[in-house]
C-alpha cells in the first residue's frame, strides 16, 4: 500500500450530505491509519496551504458530520483554467502536496471539480509527483454523467416534492376564498432535474403540481395560461413550479439578474414572482409564490435515506481507490435494478466525466411539456426514499449539527496570494 | 348533557397543525356519541349549507388528520361584520343551525373567528336558538390574547428556526468566494413573532441570524447596512431575517403590494428581495434571498411536538366545554411553569379575545432592534421542543397525508347564494 497523506476538498455549492461524504472519508483513512487534511474553504484552502488537521477532531464530531448540512470545511467557487493558462497553479498545488507528503487528493464536487481534478492527475504526472486525484461526485444539479444520479439531488428532490405537496394542501384548503395560483421557483441553472422531481409531489391526474416549467421547453405565455386556467376552473387551485433556469423561445433566461458568479455563470433568481405576477395580471387570480433558494438545498432535516448513504458510499469508495492506487477516476453510483431498488458504487474515469453535463432525458417530459413521465418517475423515486432524521436537542428543539475545530496545520512555504480570485 | 349535533369549521389561514386540532373535535365527539359535521370551507359552507358528514369517514383516516398539514375540510378567508350590517347572514347561520340540530358551534380561528364567534353566540341567545358557541384558538400570527401561545405557531417557528440554521450553514461555508449576505423574509403582518422565533437558531454572539428586521422596529437603513457590513467584515457573512410586516420610519410596508385580501388587509410580499437588492447596490455584496411563504406554514413534516400535543388539547377541550353547557369562550394554553415546561388548557372569555391583537413584547426586541433577548428565549424555546414526525411510505418517500371523503350531508333549505364575497 501506498505511504504517504490525503487531502480532502468540497468544492462548489454544498449540499445537504456532502458531510456525509466527507465522513465517510475521514473514518475510512482513521481504518486505514492514513493521515488526512481537509482544505479550507475548498481549492482556495490547497492553494494557500490552509489545511486543516483532521486528526484534531473528535470521533463523535466526526460521526455528527454525517448528519449535518453544508460543507463543514468550507467550499468555494473558484475555478482552475486550462494547465496552460493557470500553469502556476497547479504548480503551485504540487508545491503544497510535496511540502505536506499528500499522496492522495479527493476533491469532492460537480462537472468543474471533476475538470479540475483530472488536471491536477496530468500535472503531477508531467511534474513526476507520485499523485492519487479522485474525484467524488456531489451536486444538487444532477447534472454529472455515468453516475445514476448525484449525491445531494435525492435530498433536495425529497425536500422539493413534500413541500409542493405540503403547500398544496395549505393553498386547496384555501382556495374557495383565497390564493388561486401558487408558483414555486426551484434550482436548476441549466437542467430541470430538481424541477422534474417535483413530480413526485402528487400520481393521480389533478394532484399538484399541475404544472412544471422546465429549462429544457421555452416558456408558452399562451399556453401556460390556458392550462393555469383550465386548472383552476377544474380543480379550483393550481400549483406550478418553475425552474430558475427557465427560458423564453430566444433562449433567453426569463428572469435574467444580470450578475455572473465566479464561473462565470449568470445569476438567477425570480422567475418564480414574475410568472405569479404574469397570472395575476392577465388571468386576475389571487397567487402566492415562494422561492426556498438555499433552503431546498440545506435541509438534512428532510435529507433522503438512499442519498445521505449513497453520499456516505462514494466517500469510503474514494478513499478505498486511492489506496488501491487507481488515480484520475470517480466512484459513480450504478443503479442495479427498480424492483427492488439496488445500487452500487463502482469506478469510472474523470475523462468520461470531466465537463460533461448530463441533461434530462426527454422521455423525461410529459409530451404537453408541463409534467412528467412514467419513465420519469420509475428514475427519480427510489432516490427521495427513506428519512434519516438527524438527532435532535430536547431542549433547543433543533436538530444537533457538527461542530468541529477546525485547526490549521502549521505552514511550510511561504505565503501565496491568489491574485485575481 | 345537551342532546343536538355539533358543527366544526376552520378559519383564516390554515397551519401544520389545525388537523390536529379537528382530529381532536371529531375524536371526542365519537367518545362522546355526539354526531359531527365540518363546514366545507368554513363559514362560507356553514352558509350555504355545505356540511361534510363526518360520520362517513374512516377512523384511520380521522387518526390521519393528526399529522397532516392544510385545512381539511376547507377554510376560508371571509368576515362577517357586525350584527347590525350581517344580520342576514347571521340569521341564515342561525337557520342552518336549526335544521340541522347543531347546537354546538366549533369555529377554529384566529381573532377575526373569535369575534364571529362571540357574534354568533349573541344572535343565537337574541333568537333563542340554543348553542353552544366554542371559539378554538389557531394562527401562526401568534397573536390571539390570553392564552400563551396560539397553535399552529410553534411549528412555524421551529421551521424558521431550523431553516435558518441550516441555510446559514450552506452560506457560511461558501463565504470565501461566493454568498456573504442571505436574506430570509418570513410571515407576520402586523406583528414579527415569528421573526423573533428565527433567533432560536443561534444562542452565541455572531450565530446566525445575525440581523432580524421586526415590524416592530422602524427600518433604518444606515443601522442596518453598517451592521451588515460590521458583521461580514467580522465573521464572513451575514443572515438577515426580515418580517413580511417590516416598516419605514413612516410606518408604511417597505414591500407595500398594493392588493388586498377579503379582510381588507393589505397582501404582502417582497421585502426580502428588496432588502437583498438594498444591500448589493449599497455594499455590493453578493447575496441570496428566500421566500418560504405558505411552505413555512404548512411544513407539517418538522413540526414543534409541543404544538401538536397543544393543538390537540385545545379541540379535546373545545368539545368538553360546549358539552358541558360552556358557551362564547375559547380554550386557552395557560404557561404553568418553564423549568420544567408545563402548560394545561383552561376556558377563557371571547369577550377578552375578539378582536384583540397580542403584541410582541417590547423586552423581546433586544436594545439594537436586531435581535431577541433572553426574556424572549425563554418564551420561545419550550414552544419548539420536540419532533412529531408525520408517517412516510416507504415506496413514495413522502409523508402519509390523510384523504377524507367530504361527503356532504343532504341539504334540507332553499340554495343561498353569498352575494358581495
Amino acid at each position: 500500500m501506498n505511504k504517504g497523506n490525503l487531502l480532502y476538498a468540497q468544492s462548489g455549492g454544498v449540499t445537504a450530505v456532502i458531510n456525509a461524504t466527507a465522513c465517510a472519508v475521514i473514518e475510512a483513512c482513521r481504518r486505514h491509519r492514513i493521515r488526512a487534511y481537509a482544505a479550507r474553504n475548498g481549492i482556495i484552502g490547497a492553494l494557500r496551504e490552509e489545511l486543516i488537521d483532521l486528526a484534531r477532531e473528535d470521533r463523535a464530531a466526526i460521526q455528527a458530520l454525517r448528519h449535518t448540512p453544508g460543507g463543514a470545511f468550507g467550499s468555494c467557487r473558484f475555478k482552475l483554467k486550462s494547465l496552460e493558462q493557470d500553469r502556476a497553479r497547479y504548480e503551485r498545488l504540487i508545491e503544497v502536496f510535496r511540502a505536506h507528503e499528500i499522496r492522495y487528493f479527493l476533491y469532492n464536487g460537480g462537472n468543474d471539480s471533476a475538470d479540475t481534478s483530472l488536471k491536477i492527475a496530468q500535472i503531477a504526472h508531467v511534474l513526476g509527483y507520485p499523485l492519487h486525484v479522485i474525484g467524488v461526485p456531489k451536486t444538487v444539479d444532477n447534472d454529472l454523467p455515468v453516475t445514476d444520479t448525484c449525491p445531494g439531488f435525492g435530498s433536495v428532490a425529497k425536500y422539493t416534492a413534500v413541500s409542493v405537496l405540503e403547500a398544496s394542501l395549505d393553498v386547496a384548503s384555501m382556495c374557495e376564498s383565497s390564493t388561486k395560483v401558487f408558483v414555486m421557483e426551484v434550482m436548476g441553472r441549466h437542467a430541470g432535474w430538481i424541477a422534474a422531481a417535483a413530480g413526485l409531489a402528487g400520481k393521480r391526474a389533478d394532484d399538484p403540481p399541475h404544472i412544471i416549467l422546465f429549462p429544457e421547453v421555452p416558456f408558452d405565455e399562451a399556453a401556460f395560461l390556458a392550462r393555469v386556467r383550465a386548472t383552476v376552473e377544474r380543480v379550483g387551485y393550481c400549483t406550478v413550479v418553475v425552474s430558475e433556469g427557465l427560458k423564453n423561445a430566444q433562449g433567453q433566461f426569463l428572469a435574467e439578474a444580470g450578475t455572473r458568479d465566479a464561473f462565470g455563470h449568470t445569476q438567477l433568481g425570480g422567475v418564480g414572482p414574475l410568472i405569479a405576477q404574469l397570472v395575476k395580471s392577465k388571468l386576475g387570480y389571487k397567487y402566492h409564490w415562494a422561492v426556498p433558494d438555499y433552503l431546498q438545498r440545506s435541509a438534512r432535516h428532510l435529507a433522503s435515506k438512499v442519498d445521505a448513504l449513497q453520499a456516505y458510499a462514494v466517500g469510503q469508495a474514494a478513499v478505498e481507490y486511492a489506496l488501491a492506487g487507481r488515480n484520475a477516476v470517480m466512484p459513480v453510483i450504478r443503479r442495479i435494478s427498480n424492483k427492488p431498488f439496488k445500487w452500487k458504487i463502482e469506478p469510472a474515469p474523470l475523462t468520461k466525466i470531466a465537463n460533461i453535463e448530463k441533461k434530462l432525458p426527454k422521455n423525461f417530459i410529459a409530451g404537453d411539456g408541463f409534467g412528467i413521465t412514467a419513465a420519469a418517475r420509475t428514475y427519480f423515486e427510489p432516490l427521495i426514499r427513506g428519512e434519516d432524521t438527524p438527532p435532535y436537542d430536547a431542549t433547543t428543539g433543533l436538530p444537533k449539527y457538527a461542530t468541529l475545530k477546525r485547526v490549521l496545520v502549521r505552514k511550510k512555504l511561504p505565503a501565496y496570494a491568489i491574485a485575481d480570485k
